[in-house]
């Protein structure tokens, strides 16, 4: 094996990698449903996107419900972008390792989560919640749809190709702390994305977090434009998986290299 | 060995395992009280919850007396949160490592801290210190005393959940950075809670903090509310040690699942 | 060799550093036309230049839209300064290992990167992308060009000093961890120079950021001031080059040295 | 030596510590003076002190030209905290490994590099450096110099106990990574200190940056104060030293200990 490696000889396509790549993990699999881990990891993700909703809509209204025009109070939108990108940091870094990859499942305990994070704050908050917005994404006045879409799909990109790219196994293989750094750039993705765009849509960027907000809130807005903040995310997401696997990590020109290499 | 690794056979159920728990921590210890370890540890919690206080109860203060309506002064409600947050992240990081296990002794030693932490900022703030409300938690007006009550249980949730994932010795096995990194998750749930939780009731989640505080603002509202920040917190740690043993290591399921396998 | 180390003699100049600096990189190399590793780092500099000003400027749209004088609206300048310092955080550590060294292509790259965000803004914020000034550097009222030129040229000092430190070759073989946590100080260098400068130059600092911002805004003060963006950051990086290589570094005493030692 | 480490017998007392403690650091030495690496370290100190106090001051007179009363500008007070914290990360990033330990000539350096980088601001900010203060440190109206004296105190004991926290001999030999992150506590000690403290002294906490305010601003006020922010730091810096090593590592009765134990 040593040999092999300092030999000038390039190695053989298939076996030069020091990483696997994970096999995709299939949409549904039936066999998955007699597993407790399959269980616990749909809890996980229902108890975290019901603490990050729960948390989150509570600093939005909090804020609103302080602030009055004649002073400064609360913590600003500066405060409401670091509580989603620091709920994000915090959730990814506890869940790392306890989520599989069961997307329909999944989806389903994020909506749910999403739902009874907001129906907690419209309980804690019963005189401000609907008077506030309830969190809810919406368009901002004076854009139009293309606008919010766009703002969306482009946040989407910048989040999941952030996700891509600090999580990728190459990268992992050559420095083992990556995967535990990776919360930290993820959060601030987020951050970063409230920061641009909270005055257009308020920033979905995830579907379970506008739908349980809808849900909660209930406002023919909310509904009229909730198709953005899904159609917005999985283009956004399906943009940053293909630029990373076929332009960063350029998989269509290698597979034709190994295909020529093997003629 | 390598090969039992590589066999199909699942391994047994005790001897698998690359970590190990922690011995419970005994809740009072007479053996411990002849060794200076001991002592140097109520010190060192001491002088962390004094500092704690000291930082954080100055900062609202002083942020407060910078406020007046036609201008804006001072830190922000953002940055009286950062300065929790930030706080505990430094002072996690700091005191890792020194601290045992002797609850009823290091839970004394807090709130003495405590005390002392706002007996300074009052020393230091004469003018302010009780108009601005001595940095105590209170129930805000327009919320009931079980959605305070709510706000701290899920609060200390957050915490909890957050120290317990982050530390978690299975992790550490795996990645032996966590326990580095550690502070900074744990430092951010504490930004996040307070970032939410500051307009309900000030934020306590640590009971320790809310004790110091009302002792020296001494006010019958800050009594009055007190339990609600002994009582939340409680049940809000109970919950998440519950969830992070049963739920994400699922300690029933394994102990039934090794009973299984040995009979 | 594990003689050698542990001998007493003094080892070889050249061959006793347990690290290498990589070749300096050429301005202009025809063989790397040939290449996809080429291409594909000039589209992921386009990219990343796009996203950077995309949210940046975004940011400063948003937040200046938002401010009346009777209320404090939008995230401040604070929030500005954290998506500059934030977005090269990201992107930082998403292209680590992405890039290589063709200089002249990547200028390029990144500036018309720069002039697609810039419009993606302007296109997305009609109402305000030209109002409230583009997100375009100018020197602001009251201060001279040798004022903006010193700003430019300390603070780009500031970040490529921080970039030289945080990935030294020399530094990285003595700690493997270094590359991976370089980011987070060369975010808050970006950070940092805006909180100082954004007064005075609205921080460049990056002349594709303010050529791309020029070209969007299309204003005559903006392209009067453009030079102090482009012969600013040159000075800057190029003092900063000097300083680590002739004073951290030591080359030119080092060099003295193995020439005595040779001779 | 495995053998020894699993016995039951207590190792002796000096040979078991798998650290050494760095001897301590002359307060001047002759033969230094002929090293390249003293200048060095002179030089790294004065750009660093240069450039710590050019950034923080250029945003405190930046901050505060911009506001005015009936609206919301600049960064306030909490970016100001960040501005100092901010810095002190980054610096202590990129000078760690470089500066050795000869302190009078480093404590030189430090001041002349203050003095530079407040120069440089009054040159950039004519019209608003002696008007808006000069980033000099003063005792705020309505504190007494006691109050003062002990904010200096307190708050230079929580920035040195956590440099001494961070960087133990002790624990980088049990985690390597720990001097790697070091610098993030650390800034983050010097931010919570700002947001406390600004309101009373402005914050000192290193006597160099408010003896260079001093120079450069030269009013009577912060002449009359300065002696509060060199004995304050002093004190503070020497309570945590011992804190540190007679407490935290407990010296004394390691000392007594291991004379019983030969005795």
């Amino acid at each position: 094996m040593a040999k092999d490696v300092e030999s000038d000889h390039p190695p053989p396509a298939f076996s030069a990698k020091d990483y696997h790549d994970p096999p995709p993990a299939p949409l549904f699999d039936l066999d998955e449903l007699t597993k407790w881990s399959f269980y616990r990891a749909l809890i996980a993700e229902f108890i975290a996107t019901l603490l990050f909703l729960y948390i989150t809509v509570l600093t939005v209204i909090g804020y609103k419900s302080q602030t009055d025009p004649a002073a400064c109070g609360g913590v600003g939108v500066l405060g409401i972008a670091w509580a989603f990108g620091g709920m994000i940091f915090i959730l990814v870094y506890c869940t790392a390792g306890i989520s599989g990859g069961h997307a329909v499942g999944y989806m389903a305990a994020q909506c749910l989560g999403a739902i009874c994070g907001c129906g907690l704050v419209k309980a804690f908050q019963k005189s401000y919640y609907t008077r506030y917005g309830g969190g809810a994404n919406e368009l901002a006045a004076g854009y139009n749809k293309g606008t919010g879409l766009g703002a969306e799909i482009i946040g989407t990109f910048v989040l999941v190709y952030t996700v891509f790219s600090a999580t990728d196994p190459k990268r992992s293989a050559r420095d083992s702390h990556v995967p535990v750094l990776a919360p930290l750039p993820i959060g601030f993705a987020v951050f970063m994305v409230h920061l641009a765009t909270i005055p257009i849509t308020g920033t979905g960027i995830n579907p379970a977090r506008s739908f349980g907000a809808a849900v909660i809130y209930n406002k023919d807005k909310a509904w009229d434009d909730q198709w953005i903040f899904w159609v917005g995310p999985f283009i956004g997401a399906a943009i940053a998986a293909f630029y990373h696997q076929f332009v960063l990590r350029a998989a269509a020109i290698k597979a034709l290299g190994s295909f020529r290499s093997n003629a």
